[in-house]
């Protein structure tokens, strides 16, 4: 019989959940609408694609039978997205978003005191999966703001390393390396250590950025998303590409009845739309250009990107890009930065509308301003 | 450096992972169809709700801006809910589905051999969840076709278990207890064993089948869904309730980032149509009513049900109740039915249209007929 009058109850959490604390790898734009007490001018600052999904994908939400559940095994995502990339179903998981599919990855390979190797100032979320299963993080710095393969892959070695993340292209610098210079460092992968690719951005990519590797190579797994270039970023669904082995294991401890129904036909008639996909494409990179304009015209340098974001270089340290972006949040414009050093003297605009990127415009030189003041 | 010309990749999954089967709780309908290369004619088998969402809420998934990710914090609908319920926000988490929270809440309490108790043939779902995380799980008969309060509460504290699940009403049974009897089961309760209170069919059960302890009470923690009388299955979006300490512990693990963000507005939308539901518990009730006479008409038992479904005593052992359901499969009517004896006698028909329940009533005979002469 539960007696509970003594002050806080004692919860039997697992020793790991007891260490860990109650928190979140981003403070969304809503909980800092709220806080502000007013809707953000531009929302600019969580990589989301303003241009949103295919005309066919909002009809395919719309015309959902929100009643019945998803198929557990989103068979006809599943078979499309194999057509499309010469594959086999066998070779595909279909989650919620990459967040979801990283959370079953890290939970299948990492259990206590297990080492995992990422780039210090790299995605929060895979960091905070691998603390939440219990794994030791490795960091490895930048180099010359891009991910180095060969300095994770080195440490992966040094630690024996379950998994190692990189994300080609980046973020939150926005920088990639070229297809064939990842197939070249996969040379130097050690045994057992897998390769977690983490390709969302990989649509908004130059042609030959993802490693010309087979997609059945046992060494790595690529994670794609329908929330970045498709612009269904609200309807979570992520894949992942791997050996079927691999693969198979997701299915161990997914969520089978985990995917919104409305989601998984929004994300195949995205894909059946590949004419709406390439016109955002041009938007996006018509985007990054009108942001490194406009961060030349303030004296700033725009950092070359092949993702839906840009990192603008504002040419002194983190304290000063920080009060950069306060001031930007203050005008209403939402954006965010990186986390470490030396990355955090960037802020990170994402890609938006020719208004939101006016409003954007308007508010950065006072912005400036009152950063070089403070 | 990876070599892997010897045969299979030996990938290093957890100890734990390694050992998990690729398994799924429950085989979908769509993977039945494909199977038998047709569809069903009448889908009464996954306690979906036919009837479906408000009006509003499928008016509020079409209009909801899918190139954004969900309010982290699911703050309106959580807020909406907390005002229903005469409770703050800090009582409430939103999470994908029932299905996902439990994930969320085995995963804060179970590790490596902690000791877990339900019923045997209970929600598998659950099971699979303690199984994924390492719990040993010990089951309980069903009294007289109920979940039994007392000798699961007894069982807990002779294995000293971390969680106690119960679901009221039963699923796959239909069966219920009054709230005040679980209230006076509850000092029974053992402490330091947390009740997970599975409400997903809440709606649909007669007033005072919840306990009217405070939903604060530190010993339970209850389940709801917009998944069952909401009509919001696809959707998506659970809640559990409970004291803020234990709710906050929600936030060490969940996927912050993993509402679908139609499926909030959804939801909301659902949750504020009160009128739909009024109008969807009439219909349910009806369609309880028709199943139990079409039971009835063929000479079999329904069981009295506070669910969306019922429950029909086939009147023999489990093979013959699996001889008429795959009769009934054969003929396009999608049902299930317990697992394990002697519920397994029964079949479980779901809910449904006027224009179902005929075809149900028009496949039965026949597929009673092939079991007796089977």
């Amino acid at each position: 019989m539960w007696s509970y009058h003594s002050g806080m109850t004692e919860y039997r959490l697992t020793p790991l959940a007891q260490s860990l604390p109650a928190t979140v790898p981003f403070v969304g734009p809503e909980t800092q609408e709220r806080a502000q007490g007013r809707g953000f001018v531009a929302r600019l600052g969580a990589n989301e694609n303003v241009f949103g999904p295919s005309p066919a994908a909002i009809e395919a939400i719309a015309q959902a039978d929100h009643w019945m559940y998803g198929d557990p095994e989103s068979f006809e995502l599943r078979q499309a997205l194999a057509q499309r990339l010469g594959v086999s179903m066998e070779h595909i998981v279909v989650g919620e978003g990459i967040d979801g599919l990283l959370s079953y990855l890290v939970r299948l390979f990492v259990g206590d005191g297990d080492a995992v190797v990422t780039s210090d100032g790299a995605y929060p979320t895979f960091n905070y999966h691998v603390a939440g299963f219990g794994g030791v993080l490795h960091k490895v710095p930048y180099s010359a703001d891009h991910e180095d393969p060969l300095a994770l892959f080195a440490k992966a070695a040094e630690v024996d390393a379950k998994l190692v993340y990189l994300a080609n292209p980046d973020n939150p610098m926005g920088s990639w390396h070229e297809g064939a210079a990842l197939t070249a460092a996969l040379a130097h992968l050690p045994q057992g250590t897998l390769l977690v690719l983490d390709e969302a951005y990989i649509e908004t990519a130059p042609a030959g950025t993802s490693p010309e590797v087979p997609l059945d190579d046992p060494r790595l797994i690529r994670l794609r998303t329908f929330s970045k270039a498709y612009g269904l970023a609200g309807a979570r669904v992520g894949y992942a590409i791997g050996a079927p082995e691999l693969i198979t294991a997701f299915h161990k401890v997914r969520n089978h009845f985990g995917m919104n129904r409305s989601a998984q036909a929004g994300a195949l008639a995205a894909l059946g739309d590949q004419g709406w996909l390439g016109h955002v494409q041009h938007q996006v990179a018509d985007a990054r250009d009108r942001i490194a304009q406009i961060a030349r015209n303030n004296g700033l340098v725009p950092l070359p990107s092949a993702a839906n974001f840009v990192a603008v270089d504002c040419g002194r340290d983190g304290a000063f890009a920080k009060a950069v972006l306060d001031g930007l949040l203050a005008r209403g414009i939402f954006v965010r930065m990186p986390f470490v050093a030396p990355q955090n003297r960037c802020i990170r605009i994402s890609c938006g509308t020719t208004e939101q990127l006016d409003a954007f415009a308007a508010a950065l030189p006072a912005a400036l301003s009152d950063a070089i003041k403070s």
